[in-house]
């Protein structure tokens, strides 16, 4: 059986919901950042990377959020969860999400996690300090790019929706404005009343 | 006609090689940052998100380096770029190439872009002196983890493999001992035989 490897608070929410989505039957392995589960032996053995979500499945491990909500999208056809059959069409879904992990997630991880990049404090402080500006130039892009509808790419529902979803809901905490969002703001709204969302925060809620 | 809007010496290389290695029928437009082509409105109205690679096609605009190889593999399936049939296979391709945009690639852009994240001419400094060992601390994930054979996902040539080249070569400029990464120096090596990578790198010769 699948099995999602994840902390609360992370972006493996998008996957945990994509599975909920996809009436996907798996079970869910939660890790805690404050007792460094995700640098354990027995956790780097599965993600070599030190990092989630991880997808175990029963032929391998699968990393990465944009690899993971694909291959769920393409295991549970029926769920309907990308444009599988049109392939310029899928590639629009996978350069949404690859934006969301290479730019957008990014942006974000320099409020909180700088020392990725940089060793002295003063200038930690200063990736934090500019991290809602950067943030919110993301999200400008983001905002002023969606397509009329309710979802991401328009009226279809896509692996596109829980992914901005759940990097929209660090808006605040990233000092984001979200007022100059209001598509994102709304997109965000209409994500709460989906039962797959209700379930996955549920299980996570610490 | 396919037409890739690339620089030289930048990601977009790995699309321009993919290309190649397709078969595909294609036109290249070069862009040159040093007169900020890239943010003039006629490009912006191909990628609003002012970078490259954008890969234009006749029903729309694709970005996003991932994004592009894999709809490269997916309409060039004879070229067999990638394990379209297998899921697993294709989630763990997908999965390399997220890692290369999301972590490698940005670990490498604290060296020459922290514009991005950062004001204050010292805390740049800061990640120009760190970028060494962030990328390199990249290298050894991939270098560890690299399958036996030839290519990255083992004895097949996948789009990771440009991928990975792409940034690999890289490595100097951005100060990581190539002695400790064996394995990518010797894939590196191999991927200058290539005439595919021959061709794209003689076309984008300045």
């Amino acid at each position: 059986m699948l099995n999602l490897f994840y902390v609360p608070e992370t972006c493996a929410l998008a996957s945990h919901i994509a599975l909920e989505e996809a009436g996907a039957k798996f079970e869910t392995t939660r890790l805690s950042f404050s007792s460094d589960d995700q640098k354990k032996p027995e956790f780097l053995a599965i993600n070599p990377k030190g990092r989630v979500p991880a997808l175990v499945t029963a032929d391998g491990v699968i990393t990465e959020t944009p690899a993971i909500l694909a291959f769920v999208a393409q295991s549970f056809p029926d769920a309907r969860l990308a444009p599988l059959g049109d392939l310029i069409a899928f590639a629009k879904v996978q350069a949404f999400n690859s934006y969301l992990c290479s730019t957008v997630h990014v942006a974000h991880a320099h409020r909180m996690r700088g020392y990725r990049w940089v060793d002295d404090p003063s200038a930690i402080k200063e990736m934090q300090r500019k991290a809602p500006e950067a943030v919110g130039a993301c999200f400008e892009v983001i905002e002023r790019g969606m397509a009329q509808g309710q979802w991401v790419m328009g009226d279809i529902y896509t692996i596109c929706d829980p992914y901005l979803f759940t990097l929209a809901r660090w808006l605040e905490a990233d000092g984001v404005d979200l007022e100059r969002l209001p598509k994102v703001r709304d997109h965000r709204r209409r994500m709460y009343e989906r039962p797959a969302v209700r379930n996955a925060l549920e299980e996570e809620r610490i």
